[in-house]
């Protein structure tokens, strides 16, 4: 009998860096390990990167190389666990890397998986906090209005193609000019979505090749700050020239949503029950969630989600999450409509919210027809 | 007695999502589950991925959203993989996440954890993967040139500030430089090193603020492809205006070091053979390794690492791997010397590791006057 083939098991997430450099202050490197008692943290690095960290960790911070504690770097996160921590109970995240979990165990710790989020003070956001995500903002709407007035001054070719004199205009010079105007504003752009006619149904397409007349045209821009490491994130749907009407129905049902969610939106109300808000408003007009030929489509995502020093965090606005929204929180509200044989269309803002309401972090203008 | 206050450990490092696009042949979305068995795959994917990934990834992998396997995106990966394997005893990686485990086997799988890499084959690249690091050293090698050229033009004001005519040259605006460069390329820097004075004592210092002439600018540019996801690598270091007799002397050794480890570099060689050949160059030119006033000083780091789809992967060259390089390997060689009295020197290429040497995969100039 032949062996069955074993089975590997992979998972494309993790979610520490953040984290770290929340409660360090400090870009952590690539290989740390953040030791925190109480309001004190040890962050144990490389010798190479000891000195840097050392002079931009904030205060309470410890900055510590392997050496420095009678380890080594080859003897590894376990090894420096062992050095430095008396104590045997250790708190871990879910995320925790299994293979270390493992190494401590043998070591003597006994560990205790919290469930909860390891810095949960990351959902209420500081005034500098909602600044740094403000700032990034504004790089967004910048870029936003570039890329906008780019495609509104593009001609439209006989064929229905987009040219800016001979040259078609492609997603990749849009999302070029996107790119080019963040960085002007020491905004990176990781990925940016210029996803036009068939490519906006799907979300997370980026979008390449020639961009058309009549069609939707999802912009989805969302930079990290270079500076503070905080995101920004806002979407509109464009169309050049005249859109069809089943278009401009979506387009209006998902403004609609948006406006719906935003008016549920304050600090106590559930984030089940403003994705609730949006969800209703397009069943009422008309636009339904269903799979066709395997592939979901109509309101396929959550509302929204929190951003800060990752572009999805909590609070996540979701029929999946039930939480309570909180004073201090940045989230997006973002619904879209995604249909093969039309396109996608998705509108995103990012707020603050607030205890009677909310507040948009930096106005840009919403205009489906240009 | 008070209570001790609770032990919490965190790790800065992740390392799956390159796993997940090298076996799936596409962008893996935030959160994943791939269930690997032998050569083919189970992607499982929130329902708005489904399509784009099912359109873009590679024969052998199946693509499903919760809903097909009976599950749901509330129930999350435990339960998916639960409701899609049959197979009770499944092999992950070191860095699995703990919580997700532990919900395993209380459904009831023995985990084994591989201390072998995941995809090993990884460290191999094809001529496709070769092809895609060269484009993104090309961006690289691009932005070095441009950058050299600003600085090399710039004005040595009475101060010894750089001035481009009225204005103060300043890392930030090479840096503009450089990400502009690239991003005509395809090529993104999410970081870019342009270190002046004091700032290129650490290795992995940004740099902020005017520079000067006289002192080492370190410049290390690593763009990403936007389209392959595959990384580049390059760092040189120049002077505007003659250097220092300390600071030539310490960049010709460092220069004899990369020549020596390059010299070294072939099929079936060591890795710490390979560091070995560019420390020893450096040690027999009387720089020495030291720990002054708690700050390590002198080759502060391992002479290279492997680049792919992540821009540290394995083979990693330091004295900490003792592992034989293989043909297909691409690593970076890149000593350096950093004495926070003077600065920092460091000199890098990526290479390609031949049956019987190596090749450079694009040639840029060193030279540390301009």
């Amino acid at each position: 009998m032949k062996k069955p083939a074993s089975v590997h098991i992979l998972i494309s997430s993790a979610k520490n860096a953040a984290n770290v450099r929340y409660l360090c202050g400090a870009e952590p490197p690539e290989t740390a390990v953040l030791i925190q008692t109480g309001r004190r943290g040890t962050l144990i690095v490389s010798e190479m990167e000891y000195n840097r960290l050392r002079r931009t960790v904030k205060r309470g911070i410890t900055v510590l190389h392997p050496e420095m504690i009678g380890s080594s770097w080859k003897k590894g996160p376990a090894d420096w666990i062992k050095k430095s921590v008396t104590e045997k109970k250790l708190i871990v995240g879910t995320d925790f890397p299994l293979g270390l979990a493992e190494k401590l165990k043998r070591a003597g710790f006994k560990l205790k998986i919290s469930e909860e989020a390891i810095c949960p003070q990351r959902e209420i956001k500081t005034a500098d906090e909602i600044s740094a995500v403000q700032n990034a903002q504004r790089a967004a709407v910048a870029a936003m209005n570039a890329a906008i007035k780019q495609i509104a001054s593009a001609e439209i070719g006989q064929d229905g193609i987009l040219r800016c004199g001979q040259t078609v205009l492609t997603a990749e010079m849009v999302r070029a000019t996107i790119c080019h105007t963040l960085l002007d504003r020491e905004g990176i752009a990781l990925e940016t979505i210029v996803a036009g006619g068939p490519h906006s149904a799907d979300p997370h397409e980026r979008g390449t090749g020639p961009l058309r007349a009549g069609q939707p045209i999802v912009l989805d821009i969302f930079p990290r700050s270079a500076v503070t490491g905080y995101w920004g994130d806002l979407t509109r749907t464009v169309c050049r020239g005249p859109a069809p009407a089943e278009l401009k129905k979506m387009y209006n049902a998902v403004k609609a949503a948006q406006s719906a969610a935003l008016q549920a939106v304050k600090a106590g109300v559930w984030t089940d029950d403003v994705h609730a808000a949006a969800a209703g408003e397009l069943d009422r007009r008309g636009f339904k969630n269903e799979t066709i030929d395997g592939v979901p489509q109509g309101f396929i995502h959550g509302t929204g989600h929190g951003v800060g020093l990752e572009i999805h965090e909590a609070p996540r606005v979701s029929s999946a999450v039930h939480k309570k929204l909180r004073a201090g929180n940045i989230i997006t509200i973002e619904p879209g409509l995604y249909y093969p044989h039309i396109g996608g269309i998705r509108i995103e803002d990012t707020i603050a919210v607030t205890k009677d309401s909310y507040k948009i972090l930096v106005p840009c203008l919403k205009k489906l027809e240009i």
